[in-house]
């Protein structure tokens, strides 16, 4: 990836009106200047992280995307449902309703759950799933109430002991169909999906329950910190423009979010790394 | 692990008419030493991979197995079946008869097949699953010919890209289900499938398609390496015994194969290896 890849006369051709940053694509940025950053490359909407909206607090990370124009893609994230103990869980509850209030504040239609994995010390998966079941149970009808959607998000396998016990979109829309539509929705994610033989009939399958969209490719070598294994489109073995064309084909019309965590695009400029991500956007993914 | 693990008085009571030693788990041995040490542990099965096997010759590892009376319950493996290229197909096809030659003549009643990842470059894994479908196909009378089944390995979606574009057991089903039971079935190893919510329900369809069962846990983190992820039973997140009567429920009376990838444990005593996997296979798969 280079910032030349970005200084293209394509980019005044792509249609940008469904296109998304993922405010951990650049990651060095707090909201304002992330949020700066779209309005100059025109990039319509954001999907924010609490903790940097929590560091200008939710009210001023309201007004910013409010008085830009900017649409509120997601919220990332809630979720770390899988804690055993009584006051681990309440914690994580009361976490989650804070959580979905911040969403409601900052006009977010949905918030990210990643939803834990598997406590310390304990192999009792089916338990853990169960008791995430229970908690979106919990919380399903708060969320809905202030017109936030839950987005279940299955993460690739490689992180169901340690992020989510929740790894392939079937399973999230066996938990999700228990559910209201407007209540719980699932992230469709390219990167924690493209492997499974079963996501093309999942996606077909989850229609209306497709609550986000989120495109990054998979680099090989995993790194030591297999979290950052995501890559911009284009640079890892994704084919995108099958997945962008199912996830349409099941009527979805909400926004597209690139959402890449990636220690090389993390220390490049994000002003370059917004020119490529514009870039392969166009070229790979519409 | 410490040496001190298998140093036990349960040792004398545990049932092993069922467990194997996959030769990869003590990686320094050669054949000789790894069917000696087998000898000396009462351990009354191995299974075998090409490389070790062919440094000494088919037929010296096949007598050395005889003489001591083991069973082979494998040999690793073929596969890498998703070249594009004729030559490279070609080339691919000839080695996998060669290994079903080696298999028959060991006595190993399956060959293992790693089917390969996406060949460099490319992003179809539609087609390069349609190529692996198309090389089975090829493969499967002539090891049925020869009393070796082909045993199609699902790989943790980790390896999607690199190693097998299998990666479910629903997937190694469907496909193996296309040939007749005796020349193909499937593997079913705790490391590759334990995450997978549907595993359980495609075990009990796999009944006889089951043509082996390796165990080892899955540890974290991932390291550099992500093939050495593959750990010691009892030192990550996996729940055996499930696994073990899923598999005994579905018919399955063959060997349990322990194979382990793990730099610490190739680093150690391979007799303490040993000794600590018979203590690990007693307290926690049986």
């Amino acid at each position: 990836m280079s910032a030349a890849d970005g200084a293209a006369g394509s980019l005044v051709k792509a249609d940008l009106t469904r296109l998304s940053l993922n405010q951990k694509t650049t990651n060095s940025w707090g909201v304002a200047q992330a949020v700066a950053g779209c309005v100059r490359k025109g990039i319509p909407a954001i999907g924010l992280w609490r903790e940097p909206v929590q560091d200008i607090g939710v009210e001023r990370a309201a007004t910013l995307v409010r008085d830009t124009g900017l649409r509120v893609s997601s919220l990332c994230r809630g979720g770390f449902l899988t804690a055993a103990e009584p006051a681990a869980r309440q914690r994580a509850l009361d976490d989650n309703r804070l959580a979905i209030d911040e969403a409601a504040a900052l006009g977010a239609p949905c918030l990210v759950l990643v939803v834990g994995g598997l406590p310390d010390g304990s192999r009792n998966l089916p338990a853990a799933r169960e008791r995430v079941a229970d908690a979106v149970a919990e919380l399903a009808p708060y969320a809905g109430e202030r017109g936030v959607r839950l987005a279940l998000e299955p993460l690739h396998p490689m992180y169901c002991a340690d992020r989510a016990v929740l790894s392939t979109l079937a399973q999230a829309l066996d938990l999700a169909e228990l559910f209201p539509v407007e209540q719980v929705g699932v992230v469709v994610d390219t990167f924690h999906l493209w492997w499974d033989p079963a996501v093309f009939a999942q996606i077909a399958r989850a229609g209306g329950r497709i609550a986000s969209f989120q495109v990054c490719d998979f680099n090989l070598p995993i790194p030591a910190d297999a979290l950052l294994a995501r890559g911009m489109m284009g640079d890892g073995v994704i084919d995108f423009r099958p997945f962008r064309e199912a996830v349409d084909a099941a009527g979805y019309t909400g926004d597209i979010e690139v959402e890449i965590f990636n220690a090389d695009v993390w220390a490049a400029d994000p002003d370059d790394v917004l020119a490529t991500m514009i870039q392969r956007y166009a070229d790979l993914v519409l």
